[in-house]
């Protein structure tokens, strides 16, 4: 290959939301695989949440990224060459590429993908890391049975859309909690919950307690902050919260607001339980057959916001954080 | 009967601390009891925490006292007059008989216990709701492995004590935090506790990282509060923390401290889940036996804190939430 590699790689440990100067845009040769190794063309990058995580000095369930290491990122990309026998030239694959524009890898945690089951770009969200997120965390820690009620925030997003879905499958009342009236339209309308709350523009509370008349049994948190508080206080006794995410909290780790009304677990006897997605990875294989045909049967449907550009990675990033992303957010890298 | 039976009752919904006046001293003569009931002597009452969530006006896990309402209070006593086929003059018993010196009662969830296998007031302590709590607590919610470590809180309380000596008898490292160098010698010296933390002297984190060197694998929640928040930044992959209470936020109910180190539940999968004893009440009787046991064969040890007289039940009730008391907090009421 004659062709440059372009990378971002993390310039300073950023404190609160990442700015401009927390990356750096590097060019590198793109060098030929060596034995037991593959080339991969990156096409479309994955934007998460939990990447904020990954860029804090802090010890967590994974290393952090290191001062000038490429950012560490979900992604999907074509094979254009191969030293390693499980894969071809031409294979279109799933792995942790990074932010950049071409990956070495020796297939460890490379995923081939069928782009006849699905595109390319639903293999980073439903198909993807996302969507295992939700599938494990609902049915293994959220355990949802039929009639039960399930609260999911960050609705709208690559893993609450998916949450809310499946738990519609199972035979749940479904409320969402999304910023803005278009997301709220769309979970109701596109993808079958039985109500959103708009919490830009809602009180929270009441809208739940309309929503949820029976009281909660499952929230899946996204979010944290307020509106865990919010739905702790209407929980029912025995319920289960698996604990995703907290993006209300990521960009100021050192005073995260802790609920307030975690004691109302105690009065409910119910569960806050920690989930991490890589632990059910044995799993991944079943859960995503079952996801395919559910996507198929047309049961689960996947949207993503895919922007163009490997430039546009430190302002793309930050749409995470605004809300202002509305499904999985991408970007798209290359064309094939 | 031509006594007259003293009572305490509730005059204010208290906000804080309970004070003097939230109280109201009462006198009635003690009636005869009518078919089926039977008239119990009260001779220990206990204080436990959890009383003080009863007089908030908030709905919880039981009904609150009302206001001019006899205080809600686990007793025991003796009968002393039945026309219940089921309790005959001269058994004791335990229920929840209130702070007064005689009750009636249709003999509901009216226990008659052992005194040759143990005292009287043990069956308000570790063989009573304390016990019981501990014992559900941490063998249904902590599930305790051998050779796990658990940290309790309030060790040397009713609860934390026992909490403490069965996780020993299961096979775990047990380090208690508890107020003083007495209560941390009695938890370490007489109880056969691993290690203990006197949280009024020492710097809890890093006493806990010195006896906890392979982390925590159960937290046993008495307090709530910066202890919570210490132990959570110290926990182990899969942690379970059993909520019990949380006494250092029980008087300032409208500003509750919530845990701001929640999120190690999410990196380290663990597991905040709460409980309420009253659930487990049809296997009170096997837990009983099985604490009896453990009593009778020197594995368990029990200590009580009596006070003597009702008229000392606003001050004495205080102690918990001042930390004073040392063993299962009580009141003499009456000899026999």
């Amino acid at each position: 290959m004659s062709a440059n590699n372009h990378q971002y790689r993390l310039a300073a440990r950023p404190v609160g939301m990442t700015k401009d100067s927390d990356w750096k845009y590097t060019e590198e040769p793109v060098g030929e695989p060596a034995d037991g190794l593959l080339l991969i063309k990156v096409l479309y990058i994955s934007l998460d949440p939990a990447m904020r995580g990954w860029i804090n000095e802090a010890k967590s369930y994974i290393q952090p990224v290191g001062i000038g290491e490429v950012m560490r990122a979900g992604a999907a990309g074509r094979v254009v060459a191969s030293k390693n026998e499980k894969f071809a030239v031409g294979d279109y694959v799933a792995g942790a590429f990074g932010v950049q524009e071409y990956a070495i890898s020796d297939g460890s945690g490379v995923t081939k993908v069928d782009t006849r089951i699905a595109p390319l770009p639903v293999y980073l969200g439903t198909l993807g890391m996302p969507g295992m997120t939700a599938y494990f965390g609902l049915l293994e820690i959220g355990k949802p049975k039929p009639g039960e009620t399930l609260v999911v925030s960050a609705a709208a997003g690559a893993v609450g859309s998916v949450v809310g879905q499946i738990g519609k499958i199972k035979g749940c009342r479904v409320v969402g909690i999304a910023g803005g009236p278009e997301k709220c339209q769309y979970v109701v309308k596109e993808l079958g919950f039985d109500a959103a709350v708009d919490y830009k523009q809602e009180d929270v509370y009441s809208a739940l307690r309309k929503h949820c008349p029976s009281g909660v049994d499952i929230y899946f948190d996204n979010v944290g902050g307020d509106i865990l508080d919010i739905v702790l206080a209407q929980l029912n006794r025995g319920a289960r919260i698996p604990l995703c995410g907290a993006i209300s909290q990521y960009n100021h780790p050192e005073k995260i607001q802790g609920p307030k009304n975690y004691l109302s677990l105690l009065v409910n006897r119910a569960t806050l339980q920690g989930f991490i997605v890589f632990d059910f990875a044995q799993h991944y294989g079943e859960a995503a057959a079952q996801m395919a045909g559910w996507l198929l049967g047309g049961k689960l449907k996947s949207r993503e916001d895919i922007v163009d550009g490997l430039q546009t990675f430190p302002e793309t990033f930050l749409k995470l954080f605004r809300g202002e992303n509305f499904g999985k957010l991408l970007i798209k890298v290359a064309d094939e």
